[in-house]
């Protein structure tokens, strides 16, 4: 019920705001024994980190992590350990230029959350949007790192796959690229047409629009529930709770709508090691369920909110004015977002995977047989 | 928690398979007074019910609702109105011809969920899908029954805007129509076109995709929460919990992607009777946080999986076998979606709003000032 | 969220009011592949019914429970079991005679929720309390009776310990006897004391109070969960949403704030199968933790407050009145109260088993170790 | 489900060891524009807080709160306020003399958490117990401080009326005399009794148990809800949390259980500001709901588990051993459980007053009438 929590049995609450002290997250129900330092999520937060390259924002943020519960470091122990109690994540803010925001402190900045924010609280930290601001999502991508230490077996990658109207041909994609480039791009040869793009965007103060696709490779049939916990459902929340996202997609997604029956049904086979599917329309969830298939995901993110351009507003007393947002912004969130993609998508798979052993983890209690861990 | 529930302060539990004695749900937190008899919750199950079309299926159920528990008609006053405790809604199966199934009890169906349910839970009720069946969603149009009860002020309508590869052009969306037609359509130009297509798609014992839309109109800003408590998330949730669907848009959704921030960002001007907005590309919500315009959403639909062409898959055994799913189908399920469509976003929408008056009603406690109802 | 409902993994939600057409529950969260029929769940609903003796209300229910869904008789396995879907159960009601209740429909019985849902909802069903009966313990039997399945190898069991002044020692504790007398009293030779003392109490009109002890014999060391989700704080509160408590012990309770830290601090030594302990004043719980030890709870039960004696009170017009509540009703509902109390602690057990198979139940995901069940 | 947050609507999680950096809470669903200050939280804090007496442990921790988030300084409003955002709190941990406990980093002290803590995780931080040590308690004062804020009506105070098996006679409790010495005593003449009591437990190296009682005075009637939200139940279940718990009593209680019908049930007449009762019995709850008496609980406290006095016990290579718990101790950790429980308490009713708001709080939604806050 908490609105800034999510998941189940892997649940995560974060906090903070844009420019104050510090942003963090509490993650609660991590299983013990998980070897995790500050490094290991530290190397997550590097990735999603602003100030790396000229598309992004250059408001500079070292986004260092520190662990402040959770953890053991045992004399007698290789190493310090998750003990399953809850671990605490703290993030403190360093470059927080308020005074870039003062003139905007009463106005609602088009396309933000400015305006609603003020409707439903009659009050908020205007600076750099305040709780709505993206920086929340460090906290995310820091929970996420935790989620992977419990999905050992599992891949989970994302990738920007249209900036604009440019668009990765799905024939190209090649996941082996998106590390080679500043946009995370699957294509080697979209890279040149994106940046000749964002150039002309940023040049023009404006902003662009995103895709970013993510898959999970390693998921095995059987995690998920229906019917109100399904895996695609709890996935598409998640995603859709990114700043910016305004459409989700699982797997064939709204392709489908223009499918026949037979294009759309994944047809099975046996393989060596199990069943195998001939296709993946269904991106690997049927049901709610998954189905030992990559889970695969699409979202949509709106371009920048924060232009040059003036455009037509209010303030706070209700009066039309101008407003250019003047300030360090993405010309294009969507490329920022694939970490925090990544991370949410993470965090579900972990939740699902614990609930998926509650639930369904061999029968019932027995004496002898699951007394002990 | 419970995978059979969703919401919060306005939470709804659904049971019942297809092939059982009869299916409900029990809707908690509805408000006290509330008028409600089972004839205003009869009127949406009348929308849904199947039968009443060649593009359906032609399983014949009356839907007849009864509520067991919730409401008090006390003879000191006129009518049945709800007491604030939970309200148990029945509906009884009536037309489950079991032997239709017998055929397909250890045979996973392609595209359907039999086999995750398998692999997850090991046993199934294979008969018409059992608890993954679309007819689960009769409970969810009750509950969104009395979820608009509770939105008085609120219009929620929903319409079928594509069908296979045809799609209603935005401009020539028209409310009025979608009662004129059996499809939903807004557009009364688009329906032979649909018709020719569904009867060539029935001819062939095909199925096909759709994509619906539904908007709420006169949901006042302030509704929804940061930061997983998104008004859109909770709607991208609950929508990608109906059978089928594939994919959701909130306002422009996936064509956001495609525009600048200038195209994109919405801007405000004073009108006569408070803020308005110039477009509505957010799709009224912003921040997670409705703006006070129209609420809008689109969720892809996948094709029937239920086809007559025979689909290579596998059995319980391992089996490669291929299988042809007779019995009474929807050729697209998409069309019979639209009322369910309509009571995910009412049941959402109802939960937003309660949890907007407990959160942020009103300030503090005071005595004699929030003392009494 | 939703107060009708309890348990997260293993949840239980009730519906109905003591004179409508039927009371029941839906069990989310139960594992699959559990033998589970009517019959197992009739025998504890048996031993919670009414009608069964001088000391209990005359009204007379069969209290015959149908299992509406969730459950599954597949020909070609011996028996019906469940398959992971919600569980439906509902028991309609039979005796209701509302005529019994019509004096009361305006007035607020002293020491009854009359008054508070008046305040709270202003609007009520009057009739035998409406949802405030204790008529809706029927449905936490059933859900108990489907918890103990979960709980293969845990014996739960209730006693009453104390009825008005008459405590059973603590030395006579012998729960043989419990199935040998009408009170499940542990101990022949108070069953005269209390039979001498309700014969009283019912000819003058009168009720009396009690207190009921439960225990639970085989819950491993490890169940529970720190700080919130404690297991005594999570019975604490299954148990005082019982009708008519007013208090919980666990383990020593209050007595141990009489004790000095040696008396109360449970020794431990190491037994042939895993370590002892030589006392057990922690009720089986340490730090919400269970120990291994039988978990231990005592609950305190009001009197009736349904008496012949005429009371001092409102009605809804706020005029001043005297009331004397006729109609049939336990002199004692302590004495009905402990299958209740044992099917409460049987779900707050079932509970914490599948969370903690969940949470700690053998560290992070690989494939080809937890990949399938 | 998580299992260190506790609350609905206003939800609080904790986080953070005995020995670790920090330790603190998000406060998630404050409502917005309430005056909160470091200073208003602080003030709690120092009730709590140790060092202050022979009688409590002599750590000492300045417990200092900084609040991170949640709050904003608008330069054009007279103080800082909070904006409906998370409150994250830290208090930092300074006087962790981690040597102290070198010598139980393998044993299991009796009494404590560390056995089950094993039997759950396989791995624990010894060090002052870890998260079960009674300094996570400063958390819930400074979430304690906040909800009081909401509850700008209620008074709410304990105190301890029991230690060890010296008792405060109920006809002798006057609560002006809890500020006036340091046991939270409400009676004068008993404070000599407990210092002497006390001082003798302190020198034997023993330890003694105690009873704290709470109220609240003016929560209206109305809070709180049938069946599982019930407001006795969820201050049981939030009582019970706290460290060294093993009782909870609501109103008369155990003692109800002697009672008679007649005794019991608190009689009603109209005075001048309404409905009045002539006895509490109830202690302000009746079928879950408030009277609009006060609210009265009491909790039991077991006594310390650490004394110096050597207790048979295992190892963790399940070798028996003794143990004697040196270190810094409070031998009656009743005394300092008094904010705690204040805390508690307060807490439960804001998130009572919330949902009640939002569940019954005035009806349906019509534009123009709840629309804007």
């Amino acid at each position: 019920m908490s609105h800034n929590s999510f998941g189940h049995l892997f649940r995560v609450t974060t906090w903070g705001e844009s420019h104050g002290p510090a942003l963090g997250c509490v993650v609660d129900g991590c299983p013990p024994g998980l070897q995790l330092t500050e490094a290991d999520i530290q190397v997550w937060l590097d990735k999603r980190r602003p100030g790396q390259g000229k598309f992004v924002t250059q408001r500079q943020e070292p986004d260092a992590v520190r662990i402040l519960s959770g953890v053991f470091q045992d004399e007698r122990t290789a190493g310090q350990v998750t003990t399953g109690t809850p671990i605490s994540l703290m993030i403190e803010n360093v470059d927080q230029r308020s005074r870039d925001y003062g003139e905007i402190a009463q106005a609602f900045r088009a396309g933000h959350a400015d305006y609603p924010y003020f409707a439903k609280y009659g009050v908020r930290d205007y600076r750099g949007g305040g709780r709505s601001s993206a920086r929340e999502t460090a906290a995310r991508v820091a929970a996420g790192a935790v989620a992977r230490k419990i999905l050992e077996g599992v891949t989970i990658r994302g990738a920007v796959v249209q900036i604009g109207p440019h668009a990765v041909h799905p024939d190209r994609m090649d996941w082996s690229q998106t590390d080679q480039n500043p946009f995370w791009a699957p294509d080697a040869e979209i890279v040149p047409v994106w940046e000749e793009h964002l150039e002309k965007v940023r040049k023009s103060g404006s902003s662009t629009g995103a895709v970013v696709a993510v898959e999970a490779v390693g998921v095995p049939a059987g995690w998920g529930a229906p019917i109100y916990g399904k895996l695609d459902s709890e996935l598409a929340a998640a995603l859709m709770t990114i700043n910016a996202a305004k459409g989700v997609e699982i797997g064939a997604g709204f392709a489908a709508a223009a499918l026949s029956g037979e294009e759309n049904a994944d047809e099975m086979r046996m393989g060596p090691d199990g069943p195998v599917f001939l296709s993946n329309k269904a991106g690997g969830v049927l049901g709610g369920i998954s189905t030992g298939q990559p889970v695969t995901a699409r979202v949509a993110f709106k371009p920048t909110s924060s232009i040059l351009t003036p455009r037509q507003t209010l303030n706070e007393a209700g009066e039309e004015i101008e407003l250019r947002t003047k300030g360090r912004h993405d010309p294009c969130v969507g490329i920022r977002a694939v970490p925090v993609v990544e991370a949410m998508t993470a965090c579900v798979l972990a939740d699902a995977f614990l609930r998926h052993r509650g639930q369904t983890g061999g029968g019932v209690f027995q004496p002898g047989v699951q007394g002990r861990r």
